[in-house]
């Protein structure tokens, strides 16, 4: 622990802490998880945003290679290709980086950006990163090669550019429409240029990615008219060029389309900074240009209502804390407030999972849905951090979009508007769940649950039909049974819990039922989670270690998926053999020697303590099981591990994706001191506290205060809890209790208290029963 | 004459010419124009109709081998590949072909269209023409190879199939979203399906042809439920093919997306006959919905609603004549009112030049516009034939294409509301001058004569800045300069008087001078149109006989282009020396000696007498201009040899492109006895009849009566003509005169009558002056 401050306070020399404590938006450090396995993104974006406008340091890969840039920039490459507008903040594959915009200066226009090995190359440009700075909304870089001062900010449906041109020198824009992240060969279907009367310049881009057929359309305005410009269509695979349009050549044409098209644009030698406003719109052009008008101003009046807006969203929880660990938690913060991002149009109209366009009535449209990452904790902590409109805006969203589905289900992984059909489950089901029960009623609750029974009821999706027959997935019919099959049963009791508050004791008794079905999957003389076959024989040959695509397990072994039972851990407990021998499990887990193991050729898998892997979800809980085990004191070690060695202040401090908010949220709830480790049960399991004190902001304006008495490096050991100045003997918190505002106040010491926790009566949901 | 009308008799044996008059309807034949160079299709279609829906007999071309199958059918094929819903009439060029469909029986399901020189391979099938019927708005035909009897309809939106299939054998459809005419590799950039819950097939797709990126959405129902259904992608070169949804094969998906999709759709053995209504929509799938839903009713009752709008329509014109002239007149009649088409949905939506949505309030609008073919005499047939709703709409349709336009420019050849940039002029202008001249009002004339200033001032479109600037479009520029020259002023006059009729004095005189441009390129020593380089010298070398694309003249050469100056007729004869040398220079083009000159290599190229042209449009008004020379009985001579010649009630009897109706409303012109030779004139000049008696039922009601007495094959002369009882000593006849209703009534003989319009104050405008 000591170590690490240490290396967390050489680190944060070049984050510039200021003296005295910072305002939350300032210690917010969006460089954090650029490097490394993060896969955050720098640039500027407003809370939830549809446009999140990022340098892309390079959008030249080829699919195989592309991991590593899932967010365009990383932090250790030499060069800037451009600024474009959507980025997914942590996701572990990618799309995205659409109207990649690249300022020039001179006489030379570059119109290839060059090889990202060759700085120097193409329109691409050398930066040091002592030029960037990066703050929630605000993006600013020296591009080296042609001395253009860049700044970025956005509002939510805007991106504002700021260009500073060297003087004398003529100022040009790139806008590249070819290039894409997760790139390659006939990923863009189609895409369109129009330059309208007034000087607006709209667009629009189909792709064939991750999101096939996705569309998106922007409008872009230009503090001071264009000089010039031209349309060119660098496509050279045209088997049929039409007829002939106005101009004949690749100037003056008002209207290009085609498959490469790129415009260059000219502003003459400018006085002052050229201002580029973008607005985005996944309905049409028209919509971008109405969503232009609905954020008034220039880069200065937006950046100033995105900065209010940042202030307001991170101010809601106060953190008092080593600003190392101030700063981890407040950029965890901010990552959790950049998905689900916005996506209907300012007028409420927008493109649905049918790619048809809808009309939103009376909430506003969220997408990019990785519902496996965030059902866990970045949805339960916009529960509580973030006003009531968000999480109803996101159960309405959810509820419209399996209303539009061509499937008739509710998203699985999900953005701008399309399915991905990426990862497993149904995992919408909890995260609607977890917003009823904790009273959350903006959404009509018979309709979320008829998508949710719809959703647990599609037998064409992910060996539903099967699971529904045998009461598992079998492994002979449908990939990564084993998971699948435990999570469908988790899913199932939310449902359970769902239609049981609402009195709908049919459904309720039918799911309650289906809950039961992770028992179908695991092995019980061996205690593991396995993949059964059609025949209800285990799949031979087994090894609890082994991590393959396609495997019993999704992104994980035996290792990680054998404690995903939230909805009855007593009863895994009892099939394990008790309490001693689960926390036994638990330690072998954790302290596993994989010295002799390879996982590079599985992405997602990083951040390893033994067989625990941080970086990728299926753990996220299960450090917080020792506590299920009667040992919370061992729940208080690992997370101080865990917390250790997983999270950093630096642009490689995140050991894994952040997964859409996911990685942040679990330090977000894990610094306050507890975490959601059962969605829909309504408790928050304690562990312990990272920061001295923090006070929350709930949605309807109460309070609630964590307080960590005693708190250091030593006093690593839960000493006393006490809940509004009454001593708390269970190890979790109602979110009630916390919903009705006061104090949790945790006292650290340095010995462990052994007793606290104990007793089977006060453990966490599934314990007492 | 007599040989001519023998062939007709013989070949109408084939089309089943009923012993009594039959009705308009029955007197249509839509096969004339589908074999040689015609280019129409047989299939069925409402008047104008959204959706044309006919069989295509070979939709397999390469892109240099599709100049035959532009309408998708050609009577000398021996297989039908499927029915498809998009086609054009008559179109030199050609795109469409959409969302083909062919019903196949029994266990086997072919996917692939096979070969088209080899009946019996793929899913195409043999068919036989005595089975084929084919009537306005009806087609039907049995598919010899799976014994199924197809049979088709349309409404405006709609069109409906009926398959009857063989008793016992199970039904299929396959939807094939790969077949398009002009089809080439890459020219399909996008497409869906989508299986709706209540049994409704909708869809898109984007392609890359005539139109870039045209998008046309459908909606499909049938009237017995699926019994199973298969979406399947054949695209082989998938760089990404993303991850799998549900099902992970090619059934049981609700959604497909790809670019080269088929649908197999089963239905098992079927009592009856099934029956599929489609809807298109040019602006998403729930357009195409809604579409289905604004015409009720399966096929008896759209076929029953279809069959009474052409018989409205065609009964506007009552003809008199003998059975073959009858029925080439109303199949021309036929032709001429199947566009410019509709193209807003029901509720007004449609997709502008923009490719965006937007909405037309008050009128229906229409695509389709083959602008350099019909402004000569298709849009004057419409004025006179239709109601006035037809000719408003298309007016309506151009200012809000002109508003909506990328270029600020009124269409030039239009089609799903998307610009081609084919073929050259302005000609919209004309359009809506000859319709507010003749006393249209049901539009914004203010904003018409904005958009027709500005076509006509757009210079990077077709050489516009320096023919403003010069007074004619330089060669060395721009290709096919001397056409543009000529047509530019032509169109010029034509705004010149809208806007005098406006009391727009300005514009009037400034386009009035501009009018005069024709001489700019005319080489008045030697009398032929020619182009001019930048130095003002005629471009060497020149052939006055040479067709060559992009040389100095449009889809001609000097012998059919040095006549086009119709707003000064009278200067350019007096620079062809007077009347009499203009005489023996039209002699000679009607009489030259083509033999030795080869023009295979041109399209369009077609029905040659001599120099004169009639496949093509340039010489459409040719014949009439002996009368502007005042030689009215050569005009007579002429317009027999080229009605006999050039049109036979026969699959091959068109001599050229029907051109969207152009080719048709000639022959109903020069039929009734007078033809629009200079649109915007408000006259028009008088031929020869060639029906005994017609009755035009004008917009508003009115009746105008045209008689031939004593017209016979031999009788080819005037000899008399009287209008409203008074004799006619004038050889044109004014707008308003035909517009107050009342009788034309023509005496023919066989002796020319050479007094009659020989004095210089009857003949036609232009003339007079």
């Amino acid at each position: 622990m000591r170590v690490l401050l240490l290396l967390l306070s050489a680190s944060l020399s070049a984050t510039a802490v200021a003296q005295s404590v910072p305002a939350p938006i300032d210690a917010v450090d969006p460089m954090i998880g650029t490097g490394g396995e993060g896969h955050t993104f720098p640039g500027a974006t407003a809370p939830f945003g549809m446009v999140q406008l990022s340098p892309d340091t390079d959008a030249t890969c080829a699919l195989r290679a592309c991991y590593g840039h899932a967010a365009g920039y990383r932090y250790d490459d030499p060069t800037i290709q451009g600024f474009s507008h959507t980025h997914f903040s942590g996701a572990g594959h990618s799309d995205l980086g659409d109207l990649l915009v690249m300022p020039q200066a001179g006489e030379t226009v570059r119109m290839d950006p060059g090889d990202a090995k060759v700085p120097g190359s193409g329109y691409r440009s050398r930066f040091d990163h002592a030029t960037e700075r990066a703050k929630p909304g605000y993006y600013a870089v020296k591009l080296t090669d042609s001395g253009i001062a860049a700044e970025l900010t956005a509002g939510t449906r805007v991106g504002v550019h700021r260009y500073a041109f060297p003087k004398g020198r003529a100022a040009h824009l790139l806008i590249d429409l070819r290039s894409s992240l997760y790139d390659y060969p006939g990923k863009i279907l189609w895409s369109g240029l129009h330059l309208r009367p007034d000087g607006t310049l709209t667009g629009f881009r189909e792709t064939r990615g991750w999101a096939p057929g996705r569309k998106l359309f922007f409008a872009m305005r230009f503090s001071t008219p264009l000089t010039g410009h031209a349309f060119v269509d660098r496509d050279t695979d045209v088997p049929y060029k039409g007829f002939q349009g106005p101009g004949r050549g690749s100037d003056a044409v008002a209207e290009k389309l085609g498959k490469a098209l790129e415009a260059r644009l000219d502003f003459g030698t400018l006085a002052a900074p050229l201002e580029v406003k973008v607005a985005l719109s996944g309905v049409d052009e028209d919509g971008a240009v109405a969503n232009l008008a609905a954020e008034p101003g220039g880069f200065d009046a937006i950046r100033t209502a995105t900065t209010a807006a940042w202030t307001a969203a991170l101010g809601r929880v106060e953190i008092d804390a080593p600003a190392p660990m101030r700063t981890s938690v407040y950029t965890a913060l901010y990552h959790s407030l950049l998905a689900p991002s916005v996506w209907s149009d300012a007028d409420g109209r927008y493109r649905g999972p049918d790619d048809q366009v809808h009309a939103a009535k009376g909430f506003t449209v969220r997408s990019t849905f990785s519902l496996w990452d965030t059902f866990r904790a970045e949805h339960p902590l916009l529960t509580l951090v973030q006003p009531a409109a968000t999480t109803n805006d996101v159960v309405n969203s959810l509820i419209e979009s399996r209303r539009n589905s061509p499937d008739g289900i509710l998203p699985v992984w999900q953005f701008a508007g399309r399915e991905t059909w990426t990862m497993i489950g149904y995992h919408a089901v909890p995260v609607i769940t977890d917003a009823y029960l904790k009273g959350f009623r903006g959404f009509d609750a018979d309709a979320a649950l008829d998508a949710m029974v719809a959703s647990a009821s599609y037998a064409p999706y992910g060996g539903l039909g099967d699971y529904i027959a045998r009461g598992y997935v079998p492994i002979d019919k449908e990939p990564e049974a084993a998971s699948k099959t435990v999570e469908y049963a988790y899913d199932d009791w939310t449902i359970a819990r769902m239609a049981g508050a609402m009195g709908r004791k049919d459904v309720a008794d039918r799911f309650a039922k289906r809950a039961g079905n992770w028992r179908n999957s695991f092995d019980a003389k061996s205690g593991w989670l396995r993949a059964r076959l059609s025949s209800g024989a285990f799949r031979t040959p087994f090894d609890p270690t082994a991590i393959n695509y396609g495997s019993d397990y999704t992104e994980g072994n035996a290792w990680q998926y054998s404690w995903f039972v939230p909805q009855d851990q007593a009863g895994l407990f009892r099939l394990l053999g008790g309490d001693a021998k689960a926390i036994a499990k638990l330690d072998a887990m954790f302290d596993y020697d994989t010295s002799k193991l390879d996982y590079s050729h599985a992405e997602d898998i990083a951040g390893l303590i033994g067989q625990y892997i941080h970086g990728n979800e299926p753990s996220h809980h299960v450090a917080y099981l020792y506590s299920y085990a009667g040992a919370p004191w061992r729940t208080q070690e690992r997370l101080a591990q865990i917390v250790a060695s997983q999270y950093k202040p630096t642009p490689d401090g995140l050991s894994g994706n952040d997964d859409l908010g996911q990685m942040s949220a679990w330090l977000v709830f894990t610094a306050l001191g507890f975490y959601p480790v059962a969605p829909g049960s309504n408790e928050y399991v304690i562990g312990r506290p990272f920061v001295a004190r923090a006070a929350i902001t709930l949605p309807d304006g109460k309070r609630f205060t964590v307080v960590a008495d005693g708190l250091s490096p030593a006093n690593r050991y839960l000493t006393g809890v006490r809940l509004n100045g009454k001593p708390l003997t269970r190890t979790y918190v109602g979110d009630d209790e916390i919903r009705s505002g006061g104090e949790l106040r945790f006292t650290m010491g340095a010995v462990p208290d052994k007793i606290w926790g104990s007793e089977r009566a006060v453990r966490p949901f599934s314990m007492t029963r």
